[in-house]
């Protein structure tokens, strides 16, 4: 099957290139347009969609030993799709008895397998739109883009770092010591690129494919069986992730059960047991520091790879053009209600104001311009529902509602169009209220006034050490505090994003340029995708013996 | 200071080359002769170890509140060097006030100093032999290649690997996404490495210079200052080596602290505060297992690279040179008395002989022969003093001596040469005894009596598995049975020797050649060098804003 290594290679030489120069490159487009897709594409997709609500999910050969799902679309409508459930003893036995003939497979069969899974996957980009959106609330076009070809170019990233992590050095070598004037010594040297272990992918409930598939994919290129363990109200994308790679697994004479689903129901979670399995050794993980916690305290014999939480910050430090500052964060604060791990949560603003293009303008004008982009913005029903999206857990409301007592409401949050929804929400604070400086996750941002532009830079750079960020933004037009403030994001770990205007927002995140998540501070682990991201998943082990 | 860098760019792009072909490669020169390193370079690196002795060790500029050392040579003299010692929290704060520095270092710049440090070292490697021979008990000859060159090489080769992740994506990238018929987005971003934190080597008694200037060097050269932790009872070689980097980097403008020495008393080490405190980030650690389990237990806020205890095996299923098979394992029995990490402990053989060039040999037979094998080799005492060396710790003796009731013995230890010495002991165990499974570190043989052929490789391999192993030989002329045992051994993640006589030993791993220690069983993690070796000790972040 090294016919699907070959029927890729140049996507795949295409990839390597793009990681190198970080240049700007997609492969996947990522415009819901039938003109790319094909014209019957989004109605197949519905029609897929439609087709498997209410439905047992087929996932033939996989372990099972009872049927779960109670998905529900934070748009309204129950999924009502039971996918095969198993114990994790069984899915662990599953995977080891997967395992030799993955392991013994060659990089250029697991790689092929990979490629073609992916490239299948885009096909299905329709049907994953619909999915996305009804597990995670995102709006449809960015359903599309997060659930399809955006998690599809993280998936090639990783399968592209790993080929060039599995090939990097010589697997045979002759090794001839010269010896003085008797014979040289010279032995041939064999090397064998040896898995991990078993593979434990945790899913989140937001980007359930986006934050999966590198982890999932770097863990199968390298030889790892792995078992897919979604969240419980967004199972459905990682199951159509799986049934495509069992697919493509079998048609490829390699067993099934190297990619495994592990369904299991709210408030009884396997998560766990599996986690701290012995045979489990590598866990990539997206979600809650407190579970990042407990993993990194109980799952010691598994190598973690984590995407926690955190606080990004924006800094306004001042602009020459407000107008566009205020309408590229307004778009940045409502788009999927804030839900992104790239989202500004706190905005640090000096107490006296900021230098604009329109004059001075205070604090609080600051803040109302923000408001006011926010409402124009989602002045349209349909727009902003399209922008916005669905709120994907009902705890969020209920912090909402907990948050507005805590500052001075510049904005309201409200419903928008249908479903579990809220319109961002706007509260002035002081810089030194502890409120400024936690986590508060969903359509919530502080503005929090501080004394100066550079109390603000270091502010939001300490803010990024102590409790992790993922993105930062700096708004700035003194080109020596902006370096400055280069300096203090760095030494904190957290990607910086300066005078975004226009169509390009600080909560976006580009495969093959941008990696996501520095490893510096506690929002995370997982660079997407590093070597470091990559590396511990197999190891090279050696035989020698003279030549012949 | 990048001067340092394109004077030695010619050695670092060598030293890449060898990385990726794996063939033999040895910059620094490992024969002790006046030819290679001066007609004067012996007497003069004496007299600077003469010179040493009795004196307060000079670490100009270096933390001090106390005076420590009580190293003491295992071939009879005291050292009675003195060095600079600080409390834990002293060491720290130097290394944070270091830290800026380096990490605003270059590549280049950091680079260059590691490599103008590992010539500069190569130049005082007969002062190093002597101080090598004189806390690890190995003889002059091994002292000299261990302590010296062979060093030199592993530290170059984790410099050359670091310089290779650290120029590996572009530093600078113009992001132009189009736009269909607007305009493109243009984003110019940059990267910033960012060190890991500050590292900790812990280096043991057996090799001081060999197994911690991996971890050193890549630390360093990472940016991340490095508190060097010798052994007790191995300081002199590490303090030569901290002096030499403390020297580089204050030639190159860095701050000296940028490397410490952390030197404690037995009984009231430090190496547990420093691994713990919160700004270390990174421990390379080798030594026994149990002081492994507790670092990755208590030390969660760094990554870990550990090499720790295993049990090295043999397996003799047939040969067609019995003799050069004996003389071979009698060599790697003997150097330096079974102390190395390396050495073979358990050999397997089958309880009905084995085939071989002179016949079939009992299980008896195999034994004795070993055992003349060894007394023809050590027959000669200034050559068995040569190779066998001495004990490095007294506590080896003692376990020697105890473990003389646990088997047959086929052949007695004895007294070598000056000093704390011992002659390898062979013992014939059962294989299912327990015995022939428990590490038994320094010169202690088990010859354990198994059913088969294929029983040893699958005992050895599971062993492997269970208690760790760095190295595995094998003995054997069935080409079917030797390809089980390569996929027997590479499973349990231990690199396989295959029939080697003459002139290679199993004992010897191979800097830019052999992967030292694979990660994949329990002997340790700290694979000698590959990426992930590197990859953990610095990470990216990026800023990007419109392009100009």
């Amino acid at each position: 099957m090294t016919d699907l290594f070959n029927r890729h290679r140049a996507l795949l030489d295409r990839a390597l290139t793009a990681l190198q120069t970080r240049e700007y490159w997609a492969p996947f487009p990522e415009v819901p347009s039938g003109k790319i897709y094909g014209e019957t594409a989004k109605a197949e997709g519905d029609a897929a969609f439609s087709a498997l609500l209410g439905q047992p999910f087929a996932l033939p050969g996989h372990p099972e030993s009872a049927r779960l799902g109670s998905e529900q679309s934070p748009f309204g409508p129950a999924i009502r799709i039971t996918y095969p459930a198993a114990e994790p003893a069984a899915l662990i036995a599953a995977a080891q008895t997967a395992a030799p003939a993955l392991a013994a497979a060659t990089p250029e069969t697991r790689v092929g397998i990979c490629l073609e899974a992916l490239i299948r996957l885009n096909s299905h980009s329709f049907l994953m739109a619909n999915a996305t959106m009804h597990s995670t609330g995102q709006a449809f076009a960015m359903a599309f883009q997060a659930g399809g070809p955006h998690a599809q170019d993280r998936g090639l990233e990783a399968v592209a770092l790993a080929y060039a992590e599995m090939t990097r050095f010589a697997a045979v070598a002759r090794w001839e010591k010269p010896q003085g004037k008797a014979a040289p010594i010279v032995l041939e040297k064999h090397w064998a690129l040896v898995p991990a272990g078993i593979a434990l992918t945790i899913g989140c409930n937001t980007f359930p494919t986006w934050n999966s598939y590198p982890g999932l994919f770097a863990s199968l290129a390298t030889g790892n069986p792995v078992i897919v363990k979604p969240h419980p109200a967004a199972i459905l994308p990682l199951a159509l992730t799986v049934r495509v790679l069992r697919e493509v697994l079998t048609e490829a004479d390699l067993p099934a059960d190297a990619v495994l689903l592990a369904v299991d129901a709210p408030g009884a979670e396997v998560t766990q047991q599996l986690a701290t399995d012995p045979a489990v050794k590598l866990v990539d993980y997206t979600g809650s520091s407190a579970f990042g916690a407990w993993l990194r305290g109980k799952a010691r014999q598994a190598h973690l790879f984590t995407e926690e939480a955190g606080v990004n910050t924006v800094t306004i430090a001042a602009t020459d053009d407000f107008a566009g500052m205020c309408a590229n964060l307004a778009f940045s604060l409502s788009l999927y209600s804030g839900q992104m791990c790239t989202a500004p949560q706190t905005i640090f603003v000096p107490q006296g104001g900021i230098d604009t293009d329109q004059g001075h303008r205070s604090f609080d004008e600051v803040a109302q311009a923000l408001a006011d982009a926010i409402d124009a913005l989602l002045a349209d029903p349909g727009r902003a529902a399209g922008i916005a999206g669905a709120i994907a857990n009902p705890a969020t409301l209920a912090r909402l509602e907990a948050m507005g007592s805590k500052g001075r409401v510049i904005r309201a949050s409200a419903p928008l169009g249908d479903g579990r929804t809220a319109s961002p929400m706007l509260l002035a604070v002081e810089a030194d209220d502890p409120i400024s400086e936690e986590e508060c996750f969903g359509p919530i941002t502080l503005i929090a006034a501080c004394d100066t532009a550079d109390d603000a830079i270091s502010r939001a750079a300490a803010l990024a050490r102590a409790k992790g960020a993922i993105t930062a933004a700096l708004y700035d037009t003194d080109e020596s505090r902006i370096t400055r403030a280069i300096a203090a994001f760095t030494a904190a770990g957290v990607n910086l994003s300066i005078n975004l205007t226009g169509n390009i927002y600080v909560n976006q995140s580009a495969a093959f340029s941008d990696f996501h998540v520095t490893g510096v501070n506690p929002a995370g682990t997982a660079c997407l995708t590093d070597p470091a991201f990559i590396a511990p998943r197999f190891r090279r082990v050696m035989w020698r013996r003279p030549a012949a």
